[in-house]
């Protein structure tokens, strides 16, 4: 029988907030540092990266009790990146999805400690994972270090920041993306290919479904800035526009980057043929992906 | 016949550089991110913590080229510990070593990126020591992300900015640095022993001895603050006392503090005595800890 995916995420996303908390609440450390941590976990992100670690591992018809703490990794590494991104030294965000920012609550060094904490706890967690073997530890601590490094998020957002004093093309844009949000999404795919041991032509076709959803992720991020309210959003609507940023609909208009994201959730799909389902799961998180208004 | 921790010193530090260095250089990303880095590795540190790693494998009699890589991932934590520690938002310090500090290089937003991305090859590092096993590559992540995170050196630093604010007792000051630096130190020398496949009953010795030689180097550093002039320490002297930070200087004088550190310094070398060798580099290098001068 098909699994519906907002069945799915309702049974799932509170068993990833429920890990979450218990990594981070069983730490013996100061009792700021630890509030400012749980501060973010709940700042009520979507569960995007850990329910997609969840649903290839579905999708691949594979039970696994570990999987929920490599998607927590996935989930504390998200986390400490919008800690560090939203600090005046960077993007300097007074707002996330409504609720202040880390660095309002606690002070910027406080901040900075946090996701530093977070990221160190992403990488403990993998080592936590009793069930699998130990090969495939070092290869998800090998893939999460690469997508969150220098090559891959923190690349991506230097990028970014150097990107904005001036326009860029389409291309330069797409590499940014790729870095910025797509490695950490590539890997969330990764993982659950890792975590059911697949043979490296299925894992490749899922690295490209990845690549896509995580192109059309963003595109879709960049139409909402446009499309929405600030309400809606929980942070300044247009701020994009308003900062002169380099979005897909600045540079494609609005009609050529909703185009743009159709034809990435085509190739996302396509992708996922091998699977021989008919509503797989990642097939409906890539529907969710491009029709959300959130 | 005896080796002298000075020619070792001579020896080995270059390798650590050089082994930095490519580490970094056969990496993929934005020119400023890789600058803002090397910049850093460069910065004039002595390169403790990976030669601790690699004096324990040698008195132990072990020899093993993976043990480079894996000295330098305790390195990139220490580096980027020290590049986030300098920022405004935390110590807010312009020179460290003589050199001016990577903010004021590079800026606040990359010196943030810089810390992070080295964060995350250090753990990389550790995935790419292909002549370890898998068991023990793991191992080592575990711990190092415990030394180095909340409940170690990140934790360390929260309540040393919290202390700040008040006077601390010994106790209180002793609780900080052995999360604070101590934590480091203690996982430079349990690598070695991991590396070298130690049983547990020398490992608990070695850690006695990374745990007495950690509070010595600290006492150590507070007494240089006190007695050096600014040219000799490359920062300005006398800053503890002028930011009325508590010390052991300021606690137990000059003299009280002096014999604490030699105490910790027995106390190391009779953790040393399963090693039965005159003259261990490890105990040459407990010497070397309490006689510096910078």
């Amino acid at each position: 029988m098909t699994k519906c995916l907002e069945t799915f995420m309702k049974e799932n996303a509170p068993k990833i907030d429920k890990t979450l908390h218990a990594l981070i609440d069983e730490l013996s450390i100061p009792s700021e540092l630890k509030k400012s941590m749980i501060y973010s976990i709940n700042a009520g992100g979507k569960r995007v990266r850990p329910l997609l670690v969840l649903a290839t591992l579905d999708d691949l018809d594979i039970q696994l009790d570990d999987a929920y703490i490599v998607a927590c990794a996935v989930e504390l590494i998200h986390t400490y990146s919008l800690i560090h991104d939203d600090l005046p030294a960077m993007d300097d965000d007074d707002y996330r999805r409504g609720k202040l920012t880390n660095h309002k609550v606690f002070g910027d060094a406080l901040a900075i400690l946090a996701g530093d904490a977070m990221q160190a706890l992403a990488f403990q967690c993998l080592t936590r994972t009793a069930s699998l073997a130990p090969t495939q530890q070092v290869e998800l601590i090998r893939l999460l270090s690469e997508a969150s490094g220098a090559e891959g998020m923190v690349g991506g957002q230097v990028l970014d920041l150097e990107g904005e004093a001036r326009s860029l093309s389409v291309d330069e844009l797409e590499a940014i993306h790729v870095r910025k949000t797509g490695a950490l999404l590539s890997f969330s795919i990764e993982a659950g290919a890792i975590l059911a041991q697949l043979c490296d032509d299925k894992k490749g076709q899922l690295k490209r479904y990845a690549h896509h959803i995580g192109l059309a992720f963003q595109i879709k991020d960049d139409i909402l800035d446009v499309t929405s309210t600030t309400e809606q959003l929980g942070k300044p609507a247009n701020s994009d526009e308003a900062q002169n940023k380099s979005t897909y609909p600045a540079l494609l208009g609005i009609d050529g980057a909703t185009e743009q994201m159709y034809a990435r959730y085509e190739e996302a799909l396509d992708a996922l043929r091998f699977l021989e389902k008919e509503d797989a799961l990642l097939a409906q998180f890539a529907h969710y992906i491009v029709e959300r208004t959130l």
